[in-house]
């Protein structure tokens, strides 16, 4: 006879509730979680067995703590000068950054976003004893330099999220409102660029904004861009004093060396495994018109997904995608769904599968 | 010009520390850290290549958040009747301790361990934010029922830790300790089995113990005895309501799909991979019995490494094998040093230099 989960002594403020996590199912098409859906590349495959297969030679001594050889091959990837020592990875960019909230946040602290955003940072700053507080978008789910700053600087938050480009939403964050939050806040600023790779090619990053901004953070993630969510790797670029925080609460030797190699081995091929980018933001746009002419509402996007309105009933629409083998999300804005620019085919198989629904409207 | 982690609004508990990890240094006998000095036979690596092969095909999509196949195999490998729905694994037993104690401890609440014991239990419970409280031990480390009880009773803590055998001193923790302890308290108590499989055949391991004990957790690692400490994997049996606890406060996909794939490949190969265990353990007696001859006094240990005592001066003998190319460790411990069992050929290096020393007494 097991035990039940209230018959153990788990801390008050976890009692009642349930686990992260998209539902998962088997489907055909799944373009629920923003996966880059194209595999990668068997030569750069190739590549990361061999680095893995030289990690395995001395897989039973601790690995480098430091990861020395993927930060300076991070660093490289993000250009613009940056250096080893002012980068720093860990299993996700989740984990990332609930290292920045254990730094900067925890009890005591608070953490601020503009909502809807990304569904973790509320969780990892509550994860961490800190208090989570929402700010507000335009209607289009923009924000502008002025007001981001004013709520900003109303809240007083020792940390502030701004998801650029922002998830669920896919909308573009201009650098002046970065700018604007970082001048009206005496916190974190952490800009996670998780689907920057996806955005126009010259539109400029917040890398660009570091310099003479010890307290900016810019978050980015192997999973979307470089095909490697299995692979769990996030990392960031910061002011050295920064990774010198984070040093104080990762747990040590957080990354294996099996991660280190395989991730260091796939940046060595990064035209490559960022190949598929056009690809998919080709997939994005094509999304965005097709849906739009079936009358609903995408979103501009700067991302590897669409969300879009006007849809009358989304859980009845999101159940007769699934009934047809697709798997899309619905992330809990009224009258949306999020779906993610898949392959060609993957694509076509969901627009068809829309476009046989009858909306309901 | 860089700014200074005193520039930065980094948490006031965090002012002033230092990061947590052994000294590194690149010396050719390193027996600082209780790694498994043998290497992963070839013909298990081969096999974790191949698995790790496979995981790439898919690995632009996240991981099964459930690790079920990993699992299914931790379960086989404790034997005892477990399942799978008993069992959980993280980045390290490090990262298994941690997702425990943000379940059960936390601020506000409380975790206790026999000092001296392994030093990452206090730095964990501070990083959750809660109060670390530390028991004592007999002169020789071991602690009775009794004792170990009354303290358990006297202290109220919400999270136990018995590590068992103990780090640093390798001192066996006898089931009757377990059972006074679990009976103490209402609290969760986590035995700490990362270094079991050094222990004679016959001694029956806390996993025995688990019917009937919902609040009763077993941790293991295979950094040890699995010569995996590079792959970062620890796991633990529990009644399956604990893993649903767990399940509330872990990252989603914290696991990466290599990170599965690997370690479920080198189960498969138990008994390949523990056959270096027993060269290890008569490396560990002769450790003991030649410290002994050289008058220090090693303590009894169940464990791949030795405590010795009676060293007049621990931090110029730690400096003088340092000098001849041995890397052992200090632990803290006033007049004391810990080395690992390495190879046969770097245990003789340890002693040969170790008796090479005046030992300055």
């Amino acid at each position: 006879m097991s035990a039940t989960l209230d018959d153990l002594p788990i801390r008050d403020d976890l009692r009642g509730q349930v686990p992260y996590g998209a539902p998962q199912a088997p489907l055909p098409v799944a373009l629920n979680v923003n996966e880059n859906t194209h595999p990668v590349p068997p030569e750069v495959a190739d590549d990361i067995l061999d680095a893995v297969a030289i990690a395995l030679r001395e897989v039973n001594r601790y690995p480098d703590r430091e990861f020395t050889d993927l930060r300076e091959h991070l660093a490289d990837y993000l250009g613009h000068g940056l250096v080893r020592e002012q980068v720093w990875a860990a299993n996700g960019s989740n984990e990332v950054l609930q290292h920045l909230l254990q730094a900067f946040a925890g009890p005591g602290r608070s953490a601020f976003g503009f909502a809807p955003t990304y569904s973790m940072y509320p969780l990892l700053t509550r994860g961490t004893g800190a208090e989570w507080r929402a700010g507000t978008r335009a209607h289009d789910f923009t924000v502008s330099a002025e007001s981001a700053a004013a709520q900003v600087a109303e809240a007083e938050p020792d940390v502030v999220f701004l998801c650029a480009p922002n998830n669920p939403t896919g909308t573009p964050l201009p650098l002046d409102v970065i700018e604007a939050v970082y001048a009206a806040t005496r916190g974190i600023v952490i800009v996670d660029e998780a689907y920057v790779e996806f955005a126009p090619h010259e539109a400029p990053s917040a890398v660009t904004l570091l310099p003479d901004r010890p307290r900016l953070v810019v978050s980015r993630t192997m999973s979307k861009a470089f095909a490697f969510a299995g692979a769990r790797v996030g990392y960031l670029a910061a002011d050295p004093a920064v990774i010198d925080a984070l040093r104080l609460v990762r747990l040590p030797y957080h990354l294996s060396a099996l991660t280190q190699a395989a991730a260091t081995a796939a940046l060595q091929h990064a035209p490559t495994m960022l190949r598929m980018v056009d690809d998919i933001v080709a997939q994005r746009d094509r999304i965005s018109a097709t849906v739009s002419a079936l009358g609903y509402q995408p979103y501009a996007s700067w991302t590897n997904f669409v969300l879009f309105g006007d849809v009358p009933d989304p859980a009845r629409t999101w159940q007769a995608l699934y009934d047809r083998g697709v798997l899309i999300r619905d992330v809990g804005i009224p009258h949306h769904l999020r779906v993610t620019a898949g392959t060609e085919q993957e694509t076509t198989a969901f627009l068809d599968a829309l476009a046989s629904i009858d909306s309901g409207a």
